[in-house]
């Protein structure tokens, strides 16, 4: 039997929207993992163990692409855990359901773009406004709570 | 209407502390983005587009002031994140009012001495101390929640 | 007084198996201090300030073990946080227990081996597999929220 909680539609959105942002940033593990494989860099010396000694050398190496991949991921972990953790408040306090969504689907919308532009070199301003947007959703979710149930 | 949860005074004391904390570690972002700028070391090359190649160059390379801030990100992370998700529990589990009133000012108040340690270059042991001081606030929690509800 | 979703026995185990994973990830922050200490290879002025002067620019540098330390605590970031978020959704959308007490425990001791193998240099695939079967854990939760919750 599901929580009380579960039947709530506001918390059902809320449920909807963290688990899209979070899977998301975990398909960055596999962005990672496909770019270490087709530009052979790697960081640790057991993920090229079966090659030779000079290869080994070679593939043991950062690369710029790389480093974007987990920079981006970064930037994620970042921005998507404050989300999901402020946006567990503010769902509990009560919101309008139609403001609710606004904030659930501008976030949405801003990280998944976020992560074209960074992934795909897209020119300033793309990330850096997409980057701010999500931050956005997320201080205004974070002082409706606080106007709410402030106890310090 | 906001859930029961958000009557419970306790409850509320937590939301509240823990977005505090949240926020500043969202600061974070800031002090990076400002770091940069001022000290002219950025990590992509369509941050620094609109320069001469020359510059560009100069520009895209890795400098200790920002590495710092990126390491008190980091830290923040790998503490607030654990602090909010155990808190939650502990909220939950049905603690003294004012033994968890004392957990949550306690943590709030040595990661904000923390980030001032980390930006500040203040010497050893303000941050080693700061930072041992969350984390036992954290474990403290979580010895509380783990002997109340301990189902393995 | 614990909420009432304390009471709930498939919650009760759910706050244990992410409180044991959370405090694993923790004990990295240990394992990196003790690495640092060990090894003498530290990354803030402030942390040898104390050493002569030629004995500082020596431990200001970045050592491989101490990497391979902060790579595995990145890599439970980005694996226990989401499972701790995830598991949130589908705890609190009344899955079996028994379904979901395989699920915690796979991913416990997913994690708690990956950890073993990356700290231990085990050969892959140890490593690789290890962090699938969490991912999988947390996809297979992710997937019973959606199918129960969905509302976009």
């Amino acid at each position: 039997m599901p929580a009380a909680l579960m039947q709530d539609e506001l918390f059902r959105a809320f449920s909807t929207y963290a688990l899209i942002v979070i899977l998301k940033m975990m398909m960055m593990s596999f962005v990672t993992a496909y770019c270490r494989i087709t530009r052979g860099a790697f960081a640790n010396e057991e993920d090229v163990s079966c090659r030779s000694a000079e290869e080994k050398k070679k593939m043991l190496r950062t690369d710029p692409e790389v480093e974007r991949v987990r920079r981006c991921h970064l930037n994620d972990l970042e921005n998507v855990v404050p989300f999901v953790l402020v946006g567990l408040f503010y769902a509990l306090s009560g919101p309008e359901l139609s403001s609710a969504l606004l904030h659930f689907r501008v976030f949405a919308g801003a990280r998944i773009f976020h992560t074209f532009s960074y992934l795909g070199h897209l020119p300033q301003p793309c990330r850096a406004l997409s980057f701010f947007l999500g931050l956005l959703v997320t201080f205004s979710m974070a002082y409706n709570v606080l106007s709410n149930v402030f106890a310090i």
